[in-house]
């Protein structure tokens, strides 16, 4: 038996090198590929998802699959080895529905498509854009129809994220948010704006970078197994668990793009870094879903991040560091200014209390397309009518409106915005957990130490990597299934300090 | 025939993916990858090379040019088509005698080697580089026994790099220009020295770099298709015909590393950039021996680069560059510096006329080591008794001795030194050739003009990638076989100018 499982792993880690491999190439090509790469690289991309997906959707594998099903069953659940099979075969049972030449032609589009995305979000060009989003559209129909039998097209794309869930359920979890949260936004916009003209001053790039790099140094980002580079869009990437990279942009009249996406993509970052080395290059290696992964950047860049007691120890340095800007600026007024709450236009940098109303706008559209209810031409007016409804403003243009986010032009439709939400409920519910074990986090917390927390969150959650299922996760640490009052409760507690509720 | 020559090429472009993708994470390797990285990236290199020799001896490809050779020799010689084809069954009948998995094996190893020795130099610590280049050394004589029926066992190495050529026909060309080089460095250094010390006085690293720049732009270095990056060791590295980048390092205290060593590598990439872009992912796409790519480098770097005409342009704005550093120095001094001929160890930095002396020991020394009358543990001091008897002074460490060339340990030993002297003799018999089309060349450089030169290299040699080999392209463009006379030529009357011959 061991001989098969050594197959096994044999051929599961040639399939993860040449993704890793192709994670490079994706990497380079947001941050240091000259423009005439383009179109090479688009096809080397092609060419190596396609021959992954060959490698993995390979016979054998399933052969290999089955024939360890016994031995898989002797062991217990959560041993690495059962665990290795059932998650390699989760894996193959969905891939072997997808031809390798339509993967190839997809990774292909979406690479051209995300260039394409790249120039005219600058230039305000959705027109340029929307023949290759139409497309994308279409890819992404035919991805979800090779799973038939779904309620939702949008089904078999939501649970390629976030296993386990689908349109209806996250519409569910959404509307159940809904009804708590609106209330709250209404109580807190109908009140007198608090001012974050302090952020809006002039903050040299290079003293943004080095402070942040500080501060995700601090909270446990291993530059040793890691390194930061500036992108257009920031997200974090992974080669191995030795080499998992993070990037950020930097906005020189606003203090908080950089340092909060840098403690946001240290957040993924950290819980990539934090699984178990054994599992390098196999099929454990990553984050079990999109919502878990998000409630880690969440949770860094929020309730750590934007916390009280994060700014007792960080307040006085970033002052140094910017003493012209921030001398005479209390801390609470700084307080006060990273976390206004505020109708705003871009989802990445809006607040804690209105971002999950970004993040279900573009749900709802995504349902919309997939279903064939919205068209791609008209998804510009639809963003703006959905905004102004929901937000109470309109997108001046679509650079700030529809071509925001990368998502839809660097991947497929569908399934790719939930995890924000998912990762807000999650985040703070293991925030929750974690301070009953260590209820003196907070207060080491106002020390700068970080240690405890990351090392609870890597014993619960990091060192497992796809061990478990997110639904699987929250059982192990609460005993129960995924609620929304732990993350209710932490932004009433929080926001009650900050206004009248 | 049309279908079998498309499959024939898409077979061969999923191998040249494969190859650039390897190649990106080699350039990544040396240039950002953080430390923890290796050990994933070793093993993915390995698994990337496995799986690009296993799909180029793939039977199938060997059916296709079997079945195409007809076809092929129903066309010209210098078709595109029967070229190509022609090439491809070169490349595949050396490929297939080689198993995929002892060049993965070889790649995982050379990627160890290669960090070991990047931390090794400056270690100066051989010792821990010594086991890594025993096993090169094993692995290249097994590389070149899957040859068997070579005269000398640096053959197949060499013709590898240098098709047609051989240990003995080497060490004939290479004793014949002893005859007439030795004789010349006699006479030189008899002479009292150049100063040099205007080279080395504090230059910034950001001038530097940005005056280099600007050098290889004018030069036609294209930036839109290329970038450059600091390494340890400068190298020119090629992922499409759009993506064809360099490297350099920076020495503050000496102006003729970075200067020189940006010129050489873009004489490398402009042959790249140069090549017909129809042939892109083709196996035409390349440079088409080791000499040949040397003999660009090298006619940029010095033929070019170091000629008065050249400095009569870009002295000047030099001088407006550093004006504390050179105000004072005539543009006679600063060209007798930079083409001052002494004994010294390094030899990227080593000046024309002593320079085939390093090539030569580095040659004499693989073949020795492949013959095994040297040991891996008596090179030091094998490579110390050659740099004494040659050039007369002895390396006062490793560092500067047997440890400063890259070549050993991130490659094979054997075949990977002679390009550089094949280089400067071909570099000069180009250069003549294209003077007696052009004789207004020299003017034009001396305004700064260098299109006449580039687009006759382009013409007779670039844009053929490997269409033809280093013999044809001599032939064609001499209407003779390789000669020393030009290289000697060239060399007197430069070297009368600057000192008594």
């Amino acid at each position: 038996m061991n001989n098969k499982l050594q197959e096994l792993k044999n051929r599961l880690m040639e399939v993860n090198d040449l993704r890793s491999a192709n994670a490079l190439l994706s990497w380079d090509q947001s941050t240091y590929m000259p423009p005439g790469g383009i179109t090479g690289r688009a096809r080397q991309m092609a060419t190596l998802t396609r021959l992954a997906q060959e490698k993995f959707t390979d016979r054998a594998i399933g052969k290999l699959l089955d024939e360890l099903r016994s031995y898989e069953e002797s062991l217990p659940y959560d041993s690495d080895d059962a665990s290795l099979i059932r998650v390699a075969r989760h894996d193959y049972e969905r891939a072997v529905r997808v031809p390798p030449a339509f993967m190839g032609e997809l990774e292909s589009h979406t690479t051209e498509s995300f260039q394409v995305w790249a120039e005219s979000r600058p230039e305000n060009d959705f027109i340029r854009v929307q023949p290759y989003l139409e497309k994308t559209l279409d890819f992404s129909r035919k991805l979800a129809n090779f799973f038939p039998g779904y309620k939702h097209i949008a089904d078999p794309l939501i649970d390629w994220a976030d296993h386990g869930m689908t349109a209806a359920s996250i519409q569910s979890l959404f509307s159940e948010l809904q009804k708590e949260q609106l209330p709250l936004v209404k109580t807190i916009l109908s009140q007198p704006p608090t001012s974050y003209a302090c952020l809006h001053q002039n903050y040299p790039e290079g003293k943004q970078l080095a402070f942040g790099i500080k501060v995700i140094k601090r909270l446990g980002y291993d530059f040793q197994r890691g390194r930061q580079d500036k992108t257009y869009h920031p997200f974090m990437t992974k080669f191995s668990l030795g080499d998992v990279r993070i990037t950020t942009r930097v906005t020189t009249d606003y203090l908080g793009e950089c340092l909060f996406s840098l403690i946001h993509e240290s957040g993924h970052a950290m819980y990539e870094q934090g699984i178990n080395m054994e599992y390098d290059g196999s099929s454990l290696a990553g984050g079990t879903s999109s919502g878990m992964h998000e409630s880690q950047s969440r949770l860094w860049e929020n309730v750590v991040g934007r916390s009280r007691g994060f700014w007792n120890y960080f307040y006085p340095q970033l002052q140094k560091t910017f003493p012209k800007q921030l001398r005479n600026i209390s801390q609470d007024t700084f307080y006060g200014a990273i976390n206004k709450v505020e109708q705003s236009l871009i989802r990445t940098e809006a607040d804690e209390v209105t971002y999950n109303l970004h993040v279900m706008i573009r749900f709802d559209l995504e349902l919309a397309l997939l279903e064939g209810s919205l068209a791609v031409r008209d998804l510009p007016e639809a963003w703006c009518t959905r905004y102004q409804q929901d937000i109470g403003i309109t997108p001046p243009d679509d650079r700030d409106g529809v071509l925001q986010d990368v998502h839809w032009y660097g991947g497929v439709v569908g399934g790719v915005f939930q995890g924000y939400t998912l990762g807000n409920i999650l985040g703070a519910l293991f925030y929750e957990a974690a301070l009953k074990t260590h209820p003196e986090i907070p207060s080491q917390i106002e020390k700068g130490q970080f240690d405890t927390l990351r090392q609870w969150l890597t014993d619960n959650i990091y060192r497992h990597g796809r061990k478990f299922t997110a639904e699987e996760i929250v059982q192990r640490i609460t005993g129960g299934p995924i609620r929304i009052e732990p993350y209710i409760h932490y932004l009433r507690t929080k926001y009650a300090e900050l206004y009248k509720l």
